[in-house]
């Protein structure tokens, strides 16, 4: 192979055109109107008929185009595109609050969908898998639990313990995100199947677990800077002796980490693709606004350090974007070990850019900046989450840096 | 006069011992419980009877320990503290969400009883100065409009106009902090009253509108990343017609700029005072769960960078304590235009370190740190609103940078 | 065209790893001992016979291995390399300190060979041009002035009359790069040949001065943090009446800025690349020092927050490389107007994260990091020139502002 | 006590007046003269005449008007100064090469004088301390090693054997600061005096060492970003069979931590202030540049983010200075184990702004700011080893973490 491609390919172009102009033209003007819908009804848990009518309006419509799960990489059922290519598309998709579910694109969705197209059984993908990829329902994916630190995922302890044919699950998890879905009707969820006679790192599994199984409480919304992210929602559930057929678990006990490592490495890089398209959204309102605003009779782009301020954001927004595009070319060089630095590495410097780009232009604003009026507050919050989602900085900075002195040394860090 | 003494005087440190305890052991305590309650009985801006009963409670054995009204400057009435003296007391308050409140020293009602004090005319006092200075009422501070730069306090635009006896007023204002509460019966509202005849400084006007005055209207509350701040409230207010007596106009026409210098003074530094509280309680936070929390073997103190964490964010309180105290103790030298520099350097410096603590401690504490769970993520946005309110960082860099130049040009900058 | 290759092609890969092998194998061993001769027989400014021995031996063998001339764009005389191919190469040779040196590419002769081959007269490329390519001379490009801000060019003030078939100059030159050396032979000129018919950019122009020219005076060399990088030199210069041939002014009167223009772009972005060369180096110092060296009973890489700092080193290092790449690729694409904001991009960070890395490193390496004893102080202060030379950081970031904002207005900025 | 008074005293502040007028009168118009005679009779480390005229000139006048000796504690034969206001003077100093020597304060001498006073006995005293107090001779402090890392002293590894009345030490010292200079007579040095009994602080020693001592060779000087920083200089030696008196161990075998402790308190802080002095010196040439210079038809103070670069170089050496008051007035209060996390939190603040600040400064000064022809590279070269000596950052960070921590816990840290 000849080089890095990191550019658009020529097939992917007139794709990327569509998401473009419908991300800019028929969803961003659909979100404002949809999340001013929430709770208007009095129940910030469900949907009211217009926001029904809003989002499947435009899922319809994505679909007609044939602009439709993305993310699935065999060209059969997909377009086969390569993460390079996704990237592009998931960076416009970022830019508004239903870019990525118009296009059945969601977090964490996508994630899940995989899980279920490699380790699920046929039952799994006909009950679960099918529906989720016609968008008809939702899922979640239930790792962190309140009482263990999660960054350590051996630490997982939910009990789930065999039964005849069935499994019997106790413990809490919490920010089960997209749980407070009314459509959320699967759950794939860590559990501990403890072995003494496998390693540590087999001592977990991954099992499906209907949302409406008897037993699971909604505890609670957690909320993130005191936005509850209703409906999606970011659950604190209980399950008290939850049963789900033995045939509900994936692929054997002790493969949960297995199946958790797969799901992540696209997860992660799927997160980072749209945090820069969110940068690169709150950059466009900053100079708007800089342009736009006047104080001390000049416009604020003319004042103090602001024309510095662009510049930084514009060149850090480059330096993430390519990093990422880099990352995402390394996932698809098919060598998941070589890959995973790369990972880590964007894990770390997407959502840290964006925040800064989003609080820069957050300032720019002043106290419109901070509030409901604009995307960008909204935004902030979301991509402060993902400094710990899927594992926080601290923990991929330690995998950087094991890779960088493993190249000098053959004893253990 | 020897020396800058930044330290406790030795008659403050009995008051500051029994702030200190009373904050930690039952307003702290007491904070849990009156947030939960908040919207409970399906309205968010009203208080419900558990809420009362907890903060009219408090207040009533902060009055009968005579720990009250401590921002009082003058000491038939008050303490008679310095800011120094103050600044060490506001520092506990900052520590709890109902810490101010509960002594009455409230933003913004400290800065408006100090106009009432120094500008309102007698009837103004009795009617509104003296039921504030009991706590039986509040009050909101209405500056900011949602169509022009506030940055620039001469774009402040709301018509008031002389009509017979009364003005009338038209116009918008936001983040009207405090008027969401249901006890806030006075508004204390910059104007603009234009005369030709006068500089540019002179075209605005304080006057008194008390909040049920007809042609008021609460459009909506401003949110904070989402938070509403019920049942506090940051409003966006209509005024169509407000009609008011003319002796409800502060001191003359034209005076509103310098009726604004001084009141603004004083109310920064007060909010820098309570930032490095909450700054001390997050940084406090972080140790003790960097201490409880364990991953991959080691308690969490022990990973990776967080010694280095921990000690930067010491250093960098010490920091701001020490500058907020240097700038307390220039306003107590009594010149304020030599103090102007000083109380723009914390302005800048206490919102900032106070926010990279904060942050810091969320991140220690992984989700639960962007939760409801603990008082760190409240404190975030409370403390980013700091960087806006009374004037964005910008313009206080501005000004430091404008009085360091000026030492060495007599050319205008 | 199908994308955005910024890998190394095919045809590259052998040369990249002869260039490789020999920056290793040869040329850094040799630095030491040539960086220890300096001075060594009293005279600064000359090469030893030693240095010659060393340097020249490199040459040839270089020479007649083919690797030679590499930045040569035309595919006749040199590789044809794309300016990405050549970024592969010149990151290499920015590791060793005769580096650049050994392959005929080293600042400014490359810039300047390209000023020769452009605008150059015949009778110029056969006197000067050729010796340059053969690496048997040395050359010098003369801009900045001690007078006046040489941020904004227009200020270039030498003065270049006209006197019959010759012009005189008068004025001072400093930050000579080069001019110290005694292989120096010719020197490139910016000056000020005013025109009041034309327009402001028009009043400038370049003129070639043979170093031996009568009126020609070295001042002195300018130190760099107190080291005057001899015998290469950043010299002071005086120019007393220096009469040179008219024919010695390139392409015309009033030609100066679109020369220096031409010039520029390809020498700051060589300078980048070398920068991140030097940045992996420092890296690498800096890894394994951290596994080498003991405190406290523990390898010096698992104390503190270094994990830390080697990840965040290992992530700007990429960034910065794949910047620095795509602003290459946009050179390549052949719109100078196009790719002007990405080399101003990259003139900002290569820079500042190789300082930053290399500060990190010499941190890492105790008193041994800021002493002779390692290249890394040296190769700080060679890079902190360039947050200078070239245009200072901040009218970089001005250029990348103005950039951005223009997608917004067409008002001017 | 009442208070913390960190202004400077009545008593302080005529002396203050003379130190400030000294130093901007007579010290700085000196100090280009003496720099610039370094090496110009062929020997860098020796002084010229008129280096000795110039110094020993300015050591006359201040003794004379009893500016001299400030660091004595005791009032007996100085002024008996606190720390506090001893700090307002060691600023002053700072901003001056000469300045500290010229009022016989300069480090390490005053450290080394402290040393012998406390822990000396009246031999040395007599003929060390004597002549050291009247500023006849210069000393040097012997710690750092090549081969250990010096940050874990216990690596200290020098070896100091008993043989008969004498003692014989073998072994290797670097960065003996000072012990370039002709006038530098005596050596105190840390050495290791292996004696199982004892705990692992107790196995090293401190004992004098002449420089003339008989196989004490002066290896090179260690050059700091390439300057040798003669003749003062930073000495590598190497010890051979050097024989002294037995009488020449400090207090006993096994004291040389306690001893090292003693000394370093001051020794740190007295640096921390004298870099704050360099920080003011630095922004009083940025701010008088920013006015005077101009480019695109304005002051560069106006352009770009000077305004805001200028606020925050204020801003943070504000703070500098306070925690550097509020340290010394740590030490005032007498608990040396109180004091100790205040002096590592300026041993790494005061550096770190100074350096900042003078970064700053010499970006604003262009090519001119990284030459010889202002004081700011030296400066920062110097601020640099900071850094570094006495304690690397990393070291003091974690002593101030874990101060913080033991608050939460009594376990082991």
């Amino acid at each position: 192979m000849d080089g890095m491609n990191l550019g658009m390919s020529d097939r992917l172009k007139p794709v990327h055109e569509q998401v473009v102009r419908m991300v800019r033209d028929e969803i961003m003007p659909a979100d404002e109107e949809f999340l001013a819908e929430i709770g208007r009804d009095g129940d910030r848990w469900s949907y009211t008929p217009r926001q029904t009518e809003i989002l499947e309006g435009l899922k319809v419509k994505a679909r007609e185009r044939g602009l439709w799960n993305f993310w699935l990489t065999d060209s059969e059922r997909g377009y086969g595109l390569t993460t390079v290519e996704y990237a592009y598309l998931a960076e416009e998709m970022g830019k508004a609050h239903l870019g990525a579910e118009t296009f059945n694109c969601s977090a964490p969705d996508t994630g899940n969908m995989e899980v279920l197209e490699r380790y699920g059984a046929d039952e799994h993908k006909e009950r679960w898998l099918a529906p989720l990829l016609e968008g008809r329902i939702r899922s979640a994916y239930l790792m962190t639990e309140p009482d263990v630190a999660s960054s350590d995922a051996t630490n997982v302890a939910m009990r789930c313990e065999r039964d005849g044919d069935s499994y019997v699950l106790n413990g809490e998890k919490w920010w089960a995100s997209g749980a407070g879905d009314p459509r959320c009707a699967i759950y794939i969820v860590m559990v501990r199947t403890p072995d003494g006679s496998r390693p540590k790192h087999e001592q977990h599994s991954m099992i499906l677990v209907p949302s409406d199984t008897h037993g699971v409480t909604k505890l609670r919304p957690m909320t993130v800077y005191g936005d509850d992210d209703a409906p999606h929602g970011h659950m604190h559930l209980r399950f008290e002796n939850v049963r789900v057929p033995a045939s509900n678990l994936l692929v054997g006990e002790g493969q949960g980490f297995a199946i958790a490592q797969g799901r992540l490495g696209p997860g992660r890089i799927h997160h980072c693709m749209r945090a820069i398209g969110q940068a690169e959204r709150a950059l466009e309102l900053m100079c708007q606004r800089a342009l736009r605003r006047e104080a001390f009779g000049k416009r604020l782009a003319e004042l103090g350090a602001n024309y510095d301020i662009i510049a930084e954001c514009r060149m850090e927004i480059e330096m993430a974007r390519l990093l990422c595009l880099k990352a995402a070319w390394m996932m698809d060089q098919g060598d998941r070990r070589a890959a995973a630095p790369w990972i880590s590495q964007i894990k770390v410097v997407a959502p840290q850019v964006a925040l800064k780009v989003t609080d820069e232009a957050i300032q720019m604003h002043g106290g419109q900046g901070i509030s409901q009026d604009t995307p960008l507050a909204r935004a902030w919050t979301h991509l402060r989450t993902l400094r710990l989602a899927d594992g926080p900085d601290a923990v991929h900075r330690r995998q950087v840096a094991r890779a960088e002195l493993r190249k000098y040394t053959q004893q253990p860090l």
